[in-house]
This record gives C-alpha cells, structure tokens and sequence, in this order.
C-alpha cells in the first residue's frame, strides 16, 4: 500500500498519512474484502462521504466565482461539474482505473475503464482525502481538476424549456403550447402527464412527480426529433 | 444590523463578522433590495451554498457516527436529516422566522411562520456562517442541532420495497411480484413502468425513470392500499 501511495500521490499530488483509508477508497466491491467484524469493506461507505465534498467545494466555487449570478444560473453549472460523466472524465484525466482495485472478473469485463467504477473511485478518493486531510486538501484537489471546466460553460446551461422556446422564436413559429394530460397517484406521490405540442410537429407526452419537471422532459423529447429531422 | 447581530448571536451561538452577509441571509426575496449594481439581494445565493454546505457536514457526522453501516442506510438517514421539514423544524426550535426581513404583504401572509420560508432562510444562514466563519463555525451550529436528531433515528429508514416484503413474511403470504410493464421514452432517458402484485389486493403501477425507482414507488402505493383496508 506505501507503494500504492508514492505513485498515486505524484498522480493526485496529495500523499495519505492513512494508507488503509487509501486502500478501502479504491477497494472495488467485487473484492469482497472484509474487516476485523466481518463486514464488506469497499469504497461506497467513502463514495457516499465524497459525493456530499464534492458538492459542496464545487458550490462554494461557483458562488466565489460568478458573485453576479442567480441561484439557479449556478445551480445548473453545478449539476453540469458534478454529473456522472464530469466526474468519470477527471477520474480518466488521472487514469485512476489503474489503480482500482478488482476482482479478475470485474477486471476481465472491463472493469478499469467502466464510467461508473471511475465515478465511483473518483467520488471515494475525494472523500478520503477529506478524511485524511482535512477540507483544505481536498479543496486543492477538487479545483485543480474542476475550476478549468467551471471556467469553461461561459453561460449557465440552458433548460429544455428555454432551448424549445427559443427554438420556435428563431424559427418564427408559435410558443409551445403546454398541457396537462392526466395526474395519477396518490396526492402526496402525484405523478403528472404533460404534452407539449409545436407546429409541424406530433404532440409528445412525458410523465414526472411535478409538472415543472415533465414539461422540462417533455422539451426535451421533442427538441431530440427536432435534431433528427433538421 | 448591529443589533440584530447582537440578538440573533445568542441564538445561534455565533456572532457575524460580517453584518452585510447576515443580512443577505435574512432578507426574503419579497424585499426586492437590491445592490449597487442593480441586482437584487435575497437569500437565493446563501442558500444554494448552505444547502450543500448541511448535506456535506451531515454526510461527515452521519459517517462518523455509524462506523460499521453501508452507504445506502447512510443515504437513508442523511434524506431524512436534510428535507425540507427537518429543516424548517430546526429553524422554528431557534425562531428564526422572527429575524427574516420580509415586505407586509409577505408578512400579513403568514411568511414568518412558512415552512418554506423557514428552510431557505436556514440554509442561507448556514451558507453565510461557512463564508463568514468557516467549516469549523458551520459545523458547530449544524452539529448542535442536528446531532441530536440523527441520534433519535435508531435504525436507517426503511425503503418501501423492504417494508413490504416484511409485511408480506409477517401476513405468510408469498413475497411481492415486480414486474416490468413497459419502457417509453428515449434510450438516455427511459420510463419504466412496473406493477406489483401481491395475494387478495390488486396490481398496482407506477412509473419512474429507473426500474428501482418505479418499484419503490408502486410499493409505496401498494402499502397505501394495505393501511387502508387494515
């Protein structure tokens, strides 16, 4: 595990005093490797921990970084920086599949290079940075590798929505029209059918807990065959 | 706003260096105040940052409190610890809604005592103590008031699936059926529509844009069902 952490800290420029903590985040589940008390020793108790650091450092970048912005413009940007997929391509920038340790079969079916097993090292890493370090590590750690991409969304990404209402203005062609189809489930646990409709176009219907949220998918559906037929 | 420091510091526990932050923190956005650059100044911001800022210092408490859970019954006690009704209660246990700033038709609508009103502006509160006084200011007043609670909560929250399945073993009666009804949408973003059945009650559906999800919820409503005829 010492040689574990000389390499990987010349990859994350941070060197664990903690090497079992180091261990356990990049301990895949399929390992099944267990404690004194028997029980599973992974990388998801620390992936959960990670999730949350993650989070909060890359909020409390924003908001120093773009003091002029709503918090929904930088509420976007952070679903943007902290998405999956962001979190896999930092996890490839530092090639940490290579360090994840698997099981031969996980490894056989492609396991170091699996979007979800870097997603989820990555997170772990994070949190056990945290733990090891203190907040001011992992800080170091999370903006050296997310404030470029920050820096990178010049505008705050763009609801479907907008993009939808948008689309029909440049195009010259009425707003969407909206409409609620039916709302089914219990009224603690609703679940809402909306259609949006546009010209020349079918009516497409999504279903979510909240109207606002099946409009948005419902702009989205149309706006993907609007880019299949233009 | 010196005074109000003074005042809210004793409830707190925590004395601002800073009076223009606690400010923001307090100001509703019904005030429509705005700074010199004509943007308003309303709690939004501080609470976009506060809010990640309790989820992560809960996730840290939470991991260190219950050393040997899994990562999903410690997701399960953070949901609990962090919704919006949480929240507000803590905000009403330091009576908070008295220090929001708010206009008069706010006020004569009861915004002292919204529960809405309450969580954002203690989420704004506790982004503004991290900005102005740090984590380790921030964590005291989280750990205050929420270590308490997180210690009331014997074991994680059950999911609806488990409690169901135990309903099912309790009554002797063979364990739920799931099954998958349809999928619609696109591949990135599919909807899964799938009923449960159990013996004497009818098929219940339910859909979500994960198999899990959308099994979790026609459990919930199948359970519904079952308090109701029992």
């Amino acid at each position: 595990m010492r040689v574990l952490n000389d390499t990987i800290s010349k990859v994350i420029n941070y060197k664990f005093t903690d090497y079992a903590i180091l261990e356990e985040a990049l301990t895949h589940p399929s390992v099944n490797k267990r404690n004194s008390e028997d029980q599973v020793v992974s990388y998801e108790r620390l992936e959960f921990l990670g999730d949350s650091v993650l989070n909060m450092v890359v909020s409390v970048m924003l908001f120093k970084m773009f003091p002029e912005e709503k918090e929904g413009a930088l509420a976007k940007r952070k679903t943007d920086l902290v998405c999956g997929s962001t979190i896999a391509n930092v996890a490839k920038e530092i090639e940490l599949g290579n360090f994840i340790i698997m099981n031969n079969s996980e490894r056989c079916n492609g396991g170091k290079c699996n979007l979800k097993n870097l997603e989820n090292s990555l997170e772990a890493l994070i949190g056990a940075i945290y733990i090891d370090g203190g907040l001011e590590s992992v800080e170091k750690f999370i903006i050296r590798h997310w404030e470029k991409l920050a820096k990178d969304i010049l505008d705050p990404p763009q609801d479907p929505k907008t993009s939808l209402q948008e689309w029909t203005q440049r195009n010259k062609l009425p707003l969407p029209k909206y409409e609620l189809v039916k709302q089914t489930g219990p009224a603690h646990n609703p679940e809402f059918t909306i259609s949006v409709c546009i010209e020349s176009y079918d009516k497409v219907s999504a279903c979510a807990p909240s109207k606002k949220i099946a409009e948005q998918k419902a702009a989205e559906l149309i706006l993907e065959k609007i880019k299949k037929t233009t």
